[in-house]
């Protein structure tokens, strides 16, 4: 039976991670779910007859306040610690969910896991809502590598189309490259390189676009820098944030405009759902030989079963078999044309 | 009389920016206006009897498809060139206004203006909206310097903080480094090495920032790259875009929500006004010789008024000699301590 590990240290809601799973775990019959972390905390959740599922006691946590590479080595009783242990362990062993700190889970996948045959760098691929209705797109990377050299930005465009493929079904996953005008030669000098690289891979290229376009529904992958691809993710989280906060403040503004917005319960439900990050699930971290799934810190019920339905999908559909082939293939020399 | 130099060409609707520009005029009547551009398109919206207004003609126009420094070359009669050479012909001439070409404009203030003694790159100084009323945040920079040092984004922050103080009357504005965490040790090598010197100018440094709290109100001066800031300032107008559009949608997406919206219609048009760029006028471009203010290519009445009220307010101000002094302080050894 493959099995899947859940790392319940280090998210806000411990609680509410495992009620996700355990959600998941009931839908995912056919698949066993391994919590690392402490047995007090986790047991209650479990209920009795839930055989798929067991419990790995970890009694530490890493925080993120730890320094990665040191809470590896040292914490090694912690959650994250253990969970990647038992994902090494076993070859049954498809993927790891962690809500705990961002720098110790991706520092630990590349360490402990270690990277797929040719990877320069694993990528952070998280998703944004766009104006269409139920399409989302993929940044990549989100901030895992800042100081990204344009040899692994070719590869994060490789990496995060297969994820696109694979997670999402969309044949031909359409990638721009974050730049600061959609001209060729726009960009700083780091883009300008890997728009060269970029547009000599068998990929659905769209060249360079800009932050205003991310959610428009016009692209499935954003290729970025990790510090550029950081602010585009949180920018966007800030003023959605904002601009929801002053409408709230428009709603309430008046006797009148409370008695308006009650007539648009409904309406106005459906759109907070249209922009809730929760239902993507977490961002995978592409490029390491096991599939690893980081959640937002504030993982809820909804987010943590969403990150179970992609690990499940994306092993079924053999993503990191096809980011192998497609990071190799692109290493490969072109072959000559035969006249 | 001091003037104001008005370029013409290159925005989506003139007559827009030449009438607000008028208004402008009216209120401020110590001060001369001279609209650079088309006589056949200006003179028909300058009101008989204004007397502080000119006309100079300039048949051509620089366009967002010349090359900026071709085009500044080729086109010496051009509405742009012509008004950098009244701008520079006149102790008077106090400051120019366009909304033309960005690359056009920075390029021609740069070349054709002049940098002030000792400013490494002028900063494209933007503003957006913040979630307390009235205030804003300043991006500096906000897209024309990719690729900049550290030294650069040093003498942005000074920059820009003299421009808050100028412009908004704020005395110690709040300066923050955008970054991908709060930590001083967070960011690329770039950032790492500007925080390194920020902390050291006579500035409120707030140190290292997230994106997603750049329009929390805490802070007067964000300092970045211009390829960070550009996707910064961007991808907060794309979001902010699409989250009103989902708003728009819920409003309008079944009868009862339509009555519900009827009654919140003030409501509604106050909060459309809080996010309305147009009201804070162009962005200025500092660390040249004279004020030079780029306005958006969409630049309305409101926001063609509000660049004039910004130049006029920077002039009596004096912030391009308090920026000379801040950038000529900054430079000097520091004193020894005397015991």
């Amino acid at each position: 039976m493959k099995s899947i590990i859940i790392d319940v240290g280090g998210c806000d809601r411990p609680d509410r991670l495992i009620d996700g799973v355990v959600q998941a775990a009931k839908k995912h019959g056919d698949y066993a779910f391994v919590f690392v972390g402490d047995k007090a905390i986790v047991e209650p959740h479990i209920p009795s007859g839930l055989n798929n599922v067991s419990v790995e006691h970890a009694p530490t946590v890493i925080t993120n306040d730890d320094s990665p590479t040191h809470a590896l080595r040292q914490k090694s009783d912690s959650s994250l610690v253990t969970a990647f242990n038992i994902l090494n362990g076993s070859e049954d062993a498809i993927g790891l969910f962690s809500g705990g700190s961002t720098g110790a889970v991706l520092t630990g996948a590349t360490l402990l896991v270690g990277r797929i045959k040719g990877v320069h760098r694993p990528v952070l691929a998280s998703l944004m809502p766009t104006s269409i209705p139920g399409k989302v797109v993929c940044i990549a990377d989100s901030g895992a590598n800042v100081d990204s050299k344009p040899e692994f930005m070719a590869q994060f465009a490789l990496m995060a189309s297969e994820y696109i493929k694979a997670g999402f079904g969309i044949e031909k996953p359409v990638v721009g490259l974050l730049s600061v005008g959609t001209e060729d030669k726009k960009g700083d000098e780091r883009t300008k390189a890997a728009h060269a690289l970029i547009k000599e891979l068998p990929l659905e290229f769209a060249g360079n676009m800009e932050a205003r376009d991310a959610l428009t529904g016009v692209y499935d992958v954003i290729v970025c820098d990790g510090f550029s691809g950081n602010v585009l993710v949180k920018s966007t989280e800030g003023t959605a944030k904002m601009v929801m906060g002053k409408v709230k403040e428009a709603l309430t503004s008046s006797l009148k405009a409370k008695l308006g917005a009650l007539m648009m319960k409904k309406a106005l439900k459906s759109l907070k759902a249209s922009m809730d990050y929760h239902s993507y699930g977490g961002a995978p971290f592409l490029g390491v030989k096991k599939i690893v799934v980081k959640g937002h810190g504030s993982t809820n019920e909804v987010s943590a079963a969403a990150s179970v339905d992609m690990i499940i999908s994306l092993h079924e559909n053999r993503v990191l078999e096809t980011i192998e082939k497609s990071i190799s293939g692109a290493a490969e020399p072109k072959a000559d044309v035969v006249q």
